[in-house]
């Protein structure tokens, strides 16, 4: 598949948020996901804010980043809340935030509210010296709506726009991800997150225009890759 | 119908939560689930934390509790966050706050700091005078986790146990319902949450133990029971 054939393993690794969010995670999950980003060599974990100091003991002396969530996944928390609950996990070590803009208040075009809504959160990640991801669940916006939310983002400072939280009623879509792309042109990161299941959906989203996706089938995804790296001695490279 | 003769759409009214915590919810929807709320009589209405100082100011004068959600759906924040969350809302008029349980830590067997965390919220609550209501998500647990649930939120002295966030892969089940009644006997409230549409289920989740409800369907169920108040003259009593 030629596809397959312009993205190694390690290539791909490098641009993944190796995820997970479900309630149910316990802090063996959360070992063993911290274990296979260091294996295969991920951007980030991307874990519940009562994970992060876990993963950033784990992950201490890689240059893997622990991200995790803020007002995840409804958006809806108070901004102080979001504000405390990104500098709680950024004095634990986090070094991403990924956090959900207020949908319902853009859909009702309280615009000044969300933006400084993503400014506080934004700010607060940024004098910590850590990027702000602003989720904005496209799955519930218009085209319009998404297009507004990306130029919110920018205008707040944000690093990076996601396009879902892998919780609502539909994922990324390369779709979305071109939408985004266009409308934050280089200024800012474009992350594609939500159902990403394979090796081909991956590299897609990466051809519409994301730097990094956010993913739980991580190593499904990459195992389905050539590997730069010689494989040993009459062996096979990755077990 | 047997069950619709025992139960007037007033009594029943009194024991809903009227809610409304999809993420894409804009004011204006707010205020028409405080409508409704007051004019069939509910015990509260149950929205996110960005919009409790709206539902205050809608349901000031009536005896209508405002309620709201922390470390939702998911549990996974940290203690920290939740009080936060909790202490602003109460500051904001919130008098019932329902609070996610840290599921993957219950799994993992760290009681000791499930029941710190619950005890942290429901403390704060208590300082209020608010009451704190622990929601379990019990399509996650198993019959021996939602036992220990129940009791560990009865031991962090929290007013109600609550079946589910309505965001997960299942709802309030009879079964459920009874079980937790069972457990925590008559010393604190069952609150049933989750896929309850009918008016049928509604009596169902009281008939096995529950003395509150939590619904977005409220209007369906109360318009399925007939009104302890007299009809209008020659006319229909609600509209």
């Amino acid at each position: 598949m030629s596809v397959h054939m312009t993205w190694t393993r390690e290539a791909l690794a490098a641009r993944i948020d190796h995820t997970l969010l479900r309630p149910e995670a316990t802090p063996a999950d959360i070992d063993r996901l911290c274990e296979e980003a260091r294996r295969y060599g991920c951007a980030a974990v991307c874990v519940n804010p009562i994970y992060v100091a876990r993963a950033v003991a784990r992950l201490a002396g890689t240059s893997i980043k622990v991200a995790t969530v803020v007002g995840f996944p409804l958006g809806a928390s108070l901004t102080a809340t979001k504000v405390a609950e990104a500098a709680l996990a950024l004095g634990q070590g986090a070094q991403e935030i990924d956090v959900v803009l207020p949908i319902g208040l853009l859909k009702a075009g309280e615009i000044d509210r969300v933006r400084a809504d993503l400014q506080a959160v934004t700010a607060t990640c940024h004098a910590a010296g850590a990027l702000c991801k602003v989720i904005l669940e496209t799955a519930l916006l218009t085209p319009e709506e998404k297009t507004l939310a990306a130029r919110l983002a920018v205008e707040a400072g944000a690093d990076f726009v996601k396009t879902s939280t892998g919780f609502g009623p539909g994922g990324a879509t390369v779709e979305d991800v071109a939408l985004l792309r266009r409308v934050v042109g280089s200024s800012i990161g474009v992350k594609a997150a939500g159902g990403i299941r394979t090796a081909e959906q991956a590299i897609a989203m990466i051809e519409a225009g994301a730097n990094r996706l956010g993913t739980s089938a991580t190593v499904a995804i990459l195992e389905a890759l050539p590997s730069a790296s010689p494989a040993p001695e009459g062996g096979i490279s990755v077990s």
